[in-house]
């Protein structure tokens, strides 16, 4: 089955199609090209019935390869490393804090909204374990796998935005926020957060 | 990068361990081999620090390919069906109801005992959700992709037997019982089940 390097990408800007955003920029020069395709959840265009064909939970992201319709932003990023190699992206140990990040920001739609205080502190309890094994595994090291860096490190700088209104937001972690400058250096940094209309939040962390 | 087709598997037996080891037994005849390693919970070998060098979570499946462990179980079902494309696994798409299982077994311990039962309301919830997904693709189809068993049948039917304990079991919905039904046929689940030492739910879904 030969894997094409072409990509239809479903995004809503400024959600957890960030960091798959920003890999599929940096592959660019590896010959990596894709199509963005606009979800607009003003019009509620994830629960049409042509975007439920895609992700029948309707949700954002999504990146068409070979024509088979890919859900859960770990799980792309995982992919694109298999699929393109020379970019030494990986594969990389994926961890489950991307759904909790959902936890935390749906809690009183996904769950009844009298517990979402329990959900949302679950969720903080994994994030700030996640934070913890991340700024460990950066103490002596510039990137969380090898020389380089690969979707852990992207998906990281990620997840330390979300977590920004948390009670412990992933900057008071010394290395993760070491991580987080060093990687927001990267032009294709600025270059998403223009095209995704984001402002105001980073660089300056 | 040649990708080998020799793998180490991390397992503990009758946990979310099961589908991968399912898969691995069902890619024997497409030359696949991998050497098991149990982790023993009641010496608690998920703590060791050899062990979080290879997840630092400190969480089974691990699976390392090339070197490299991975671990999520729908992370590593979607790289095998990645690297052994004969067996026609996929890429499938995956959906995060994964997470939520262990979000209902250890609502508990990795939140607040106090409000564990917000946390696993949503995720019977989101479970829910999942299965009613899982019925509405099988309706008229005997797969959930294409002709023939996916990882994401594989996976669907380790859901369905976690959830046996919920309020709403997977098997209440009609098209994911008799998805069950057919897959326990395969004599790799046999095999697995005897292996894990699992006795006395399935077969007889
Ligand atoms: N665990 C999933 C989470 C996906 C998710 O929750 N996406 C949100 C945006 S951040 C979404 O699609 N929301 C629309 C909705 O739920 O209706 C992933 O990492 O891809
Ligand atoms: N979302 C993860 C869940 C992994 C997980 O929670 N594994 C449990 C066994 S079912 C475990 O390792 N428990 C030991 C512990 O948390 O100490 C996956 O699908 O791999």
């Amino acid at each position: 089955m030969p894997s094409s390097s072409h990509y239809i990408f479903y995004l809503t800007p400024a959600t957890v199609c960030l960091p798959v955003h920003w890999v599929l920029h940096e592959l660019a020069p590896h010959g990596v090209t894709f199509e963005p395709r606009l979800v607009d959840f003003s019009s509620k265009a994830q629960r049409d019935p042509s975007y439920l064909a895609l992700n029948p939970l309707g949700r954002v992201p999504v990146l068409v390869m070979d024509n088979q319709p890919i859900s859960e932003c770990a799980a792309i990023l995982l992919l694109l490393s298999e699929r393109h190699p020379a970019a030494n992206l990986a594969p990389t140990p994926t961890s489950p804090i991307d759904p909790t990040v959902r936890d935390w920001f749906y809690a009183d739609t996904d769950g009844d909204p009298e517990g979402a205080k329990w959900v949302k502190s679950m969720a903080e309890k994994r994030m700030s374990d996640g934070f913890e094994v991340l700024n460990n595994q950066l103490e002596g090291n510039e990137y969380l796998v090898g020389n380089s860096a690969t979707a852990a490190d992207y998906l990281a700088v990620c997840l330390a935005r979300y977590s920004r209104v948390f009670t412990n937001p992933g900057l008071e972690w010394e290395n993760v926020r070491a991580l987080v400058n060093r990687m927001i250096q990267k032009p294709t940094w600025e270059e998403v957060n223009r095209l995704e209309g984001i402002t105001g939040t980073w660089p300056q962390a």
